[in-house]
C-alpha cells in the first residue's frame, strides 16, 4: 500500500512534466474464451511502441473481486486507500459541480423520479428530464423550502440528477438513503445510522425537507418526487500536490471525475467536452502545471453499453492524440491506465485486475510487445494496487529522493 | 489481504453455484532440475480445457517460505488470516469427530505411545494400534480418571490419536505440550505459558489427568503412555456463510477438514470415502448449497509417501470427475487448488506457492495452456496470499456489490 507519509517526506519538485491518463473503465474481456479483450482489438500503434518501451503490469483497483465505483477506484490511482478513505457519492457530485462544500456541510446525491397516486416510484430518473427541467426544478426548491438553523442548497447536476447540501452546526453524515432501488415501491424514509443526537436530528431534518419538497413538486408531470442518497461530508483528505511537491491541474468533463481530482487537492482546468478538446485543454495548459490528470469517459460508456466495438473505438481515437502528445509535449512521465475494468460482455464495471502502462526514460522495457490485458500481465511490475502507481509514477519522475542515506 | 468486514458489507446472494475443490497437497516439485511436476505429469485433459478458458495465478498459503498445517492452509482458503485466526489442533480434530465443543471448552490432541521401564518414549505412535484398540482404551480412560470441578471427555480418533477435552470455568489453552518429539526421552510436564492463574490451575489439572492416565494405561503393550499437544479453544471464527451469505457445504473424508470446515460454519455432508463418493455426494446435494468445499486427501498422502507416480494417478482420476462435474452440474464458479504443496521429492508439506485455476463464465483467459505451477506462475492474478482467493472467487460469482458509486 502507498504509504502517504512516506511520499510526503519524500517527494521533491523538480520541474519534470507528468501525464495520469484515465481511460474510465478500460479494462475488459474477450467475448470467446479464445478472443480479444477491447483494448488488445484496438489499433494502437503508438500506445503499443510505449508499452513496448516502458514497463507494464495490472493493477487492483480497490481490493481482490471488488467491483469498484469510480469514485474510490480514482481515489486509488491518485494513491490513496480507498477503503480507508470512503467518500460519500453525495460529496463528489457537489464539488463536481464547482461548489464549495465546507467542513461541516453535509451532502446528499438526490435524483428526481416519477411517483404514482399511490407514493410508489414508478420512474427512478424521472423519464431522465432534461438538464434545463433540472435546473428549474433545484431552482424551485431551492425557493420554496426552508429548515430553522440550517441553510439549504439545491444544485442541478444534470439530467433528473441533482445535490442537495445542509449547512449548519452540528450536522451527521450518517444516515440512511431513500432510494428503494425498485420501483413499485415508495421512497424510505431517512434513519440515522448511530445513535448521535446529531444524527437523529439531522434525520429529522432531511424528512422535514423532503416533505416540503415533495409538496413543491406534486403537480410536476414526470418529477413528482426525488430520492436522497450518498450522504457524506468533506473528508478532508490530505492534499496530493502538498504531499508530491506539484501542481496538478485535471482534464475531465464528468462532475464526479471533477469533483474527486478537486477533493484532493487538484486545480480544475476549464475545457470543452471532446476527447479532443482536452488534449486541446493538456496543450494549453501544459506550463502551468507539472501533474495532468487526464480523464476520458467514453471508454466506460461504450463498455456499459455492452458496445464492444465503439468502446474499440473510443481508444484509437485516444491512441491518435497519444502520439500527437508524445511528440509535440514530451512529458517525461506518462502513466496510462483504467480507474478500473467496464468488460462491454458484462455491461458493467467489474472486479477484473487493469492494465496499466508507464512509459518513461527511466522505465524498464519488458516483456509487453503491446497495450493489451495479457500483454500487461508479462509486466515487470506484476499486479499490485492502484494506489502504489502513483509511487512509481513520482520514482520515475525523479520526484523521490534516496530513503536513508 | 482480504478484508472480512469489507467481504460481509459487500456479499450478497444471487444463487450462483460455486465449487471449491482442494486437492490436499498439490503443489509439487521435478525430480530433476528439468524434469516435471506431479501436477505438470498428470494427463489432466479437463482441467487443461479449464486452465486455458479461466484465470490462474499461485497463491502464498501463509506467508513466504513457511510450511503450512492442513489446519491454517484451509483456513487462508477460506479467506481468513491464518495468523491472525490461529486454532489449536486439538480444536480442529476434536470438531472434526463431531464433537460439540463449547466455547469454554479446552481441547488438546492426544497421542497414545509406548514407555519402556525407564519411563522413555520408544514409539511416539504406539505401533499404530489399529482404531478398535484407539476406542477401547479412550472409554477405559473415560472411566476411570477423574478431575474435581472438570469435566472430562477423552475422544477417539484414528488409530493412536484421540482427542482430550476439558469443560469447566477458568480453563486455559495457554499451556505447553509434552511430546519431546524424539524417541528415547521421557514425556515432558505441561507448564503454564503464561503468568495467569487461569493456565496455572490448568497447568496442574492436565498434569493430574496425566498421573491417572498412565496409571489406568500402565500395562497395556503398546499404548502404555500418552502425549498431549494441540491445546487450543474454539476461536469463535466469523462464520463463513454470514460473511459470504452462501448456504456452505463440506466434503471432506477426515476429521481435520470437516473440523475446520466446521470451525467456519458450514454444514458438514455425510458420504463414503472414495473419491468417487465424495463427487457423488457434490451431484447429490447440489440444490441444497450455493457454495461447496470438496477436499481431496489422496494428492498429499501420496507426496508424505514420496510416491511421484502415486499422486500423478490421484490427479487424473480427480480431473475424470472435473470432467463430469462441468458437463453434469455446471457450476458458475470453480476454483481448483491445494492448501500447500507436498512435493513426492520432499516427501512432506512445503512452503512452495500453491497453483490454482479459477473458471467463471466471466474470467480473464490467460497465458497458462495448461494446470501447472510453471502456467500458473504466468497466470493474470500472478502471486497472491491465499485469502484473497475466496473474494476472488465471490466477485467471479457475481456476489459482491460495488464498492462506493
Amino acid at each position: 500500500m502507498a504509504d502517504l507519509e512516506l511520499m510526503r517526506t519524500l517527494a521533491t519538485a523538480n520541474g519534470t512534466k507528468i501525464v495520469l491518463l484515465v481511460m474510465d473503465g478500460l479494462g475488459g474481456l474477450p467475448l470467446t474464451p479464445d478472443g480479444r479483450t477491447e483494448l488488445e482489438t484496438a489499433h494502437t500503434p503508438h500506445m503499443d511502441r510505449l508499452a513496448r518501451e516502458g514497463s507494464t503490469g495490472l493493477h487492483i483497483p480497490i481490493a481482490p473481486g471488488v467491483t469498484p465505483g469510480s469514485g474510490p477506484a480514482h481515489l486509488a490511482l491518485f494513491s490513496y486507500d480507498p477503503v480507508r478513505y470512503e467518500v460519500g457519492r453525495g460529496v463528489l457530485e457537489t464539488l463536481g459541480i464547482g461548489f464549495d462544500l465546507q467542513p461541516n456541510d453535509v451532502a446528499a446525491r438526490g435524483n428526481f423520479c416519477t411517483m404514482d397516486e399511490q407514493g410508489r416510484i414508478v420512474d427512478r430518473r424521472a423519464g431522465r428530464i432534461p438538464t434545463e427541467e433540472c435546473v428549474r426544478l433545484t431552482r424551485k426548491l431551492q425557493e420554496n423550502t426552508h429548515l430553522d438553523g440550517v441553510d439549504i442548497f439545491v444544485l442541478p447536476v444534470k439530467e433528473h440528477r441533482f445535490a442537495l447540501v445542509l449547512r449548519g452546526e452540528g450536522l451527521s453524515d450518517k444516515l440512511t438513503e431513500t432510494d428503494p432501488l425498485v420501483t413499485g415501491k415508495p421512497p424510505l424514509p431517512v434513519r440515522p445510522l448511530d445513535d448521535s443526537p446529531e444524527a437523529r436530528r439531522t434525520a429529522e431534518l432531511v424528512n422535514a425537507w423532503i416533505a416540503q419538497a415533495r409538496e413543491v413538486l406534486k403537480d410536476e408531470p414526470r418529477a413528482n418526487c426525488l430520492n436522497l442518497r450518498g450522504w457524506g461530508k468533506d473528508p478532508r483528505l490530505p492534499q496530493f500536490p502538498e504531499i508530491y511537491k506539484v501542481r496538478a491541474g485535471a482534464i475531465a468533463v464528468y462532475p464526479m471525475y471533477r469533483g474527486v481530482a478537486r477533493l484532493v487537492g487538484m486545480e480544475l482546468i476549464q475545457h470543452g467536452s471532446d476527447i479532443e478538446d482536452e488534449f486541446a485543454a493538456l496543450r494549453e495548459h501544459w506550463e502551468a502545471y507539472d501533474f495532468f490528470f487526464l480523464h476520458v469517459k467514453p471508454t466506460d460508456s461504450r463498455g456499459e453499453d455492452g458496445n464492444f466495438e465503439a468502446k474499440v473505438n473510443v481508444i484509437e481515437t485516444v491512441d491518435r492524440f497519444v502520439g500527437d502528445m508524445m511528440t509535440d509535449l514530451q512529458p517525461d512521465v506518462l502513466l496510462i491506465t483504467g480507474d478500473h475494468a467496464t468488460p462491454a460482455k458484462l455491461r458493467s464495471h467489474s472486479w477484473h485486475p487493469v492494465p496499466f502502462l508507464l512509459w518513461s526514460r527511466s522505465a524498464m522495457p519488458d516483456a509487453a510487445q503491446s497495450f493489451g490485458e495479457r500483454e500487461c500481465a508479462r509486466g515487470y511490475y506484476g499486479v499490485i494496487p492502484a494506489n502504489e502507481l502513483m509511487p512509481l509514477v513520482m520514482g520515475h519522475a525523479g520526484r523521490l529522493t534516496r530513503f536513508g542515506a
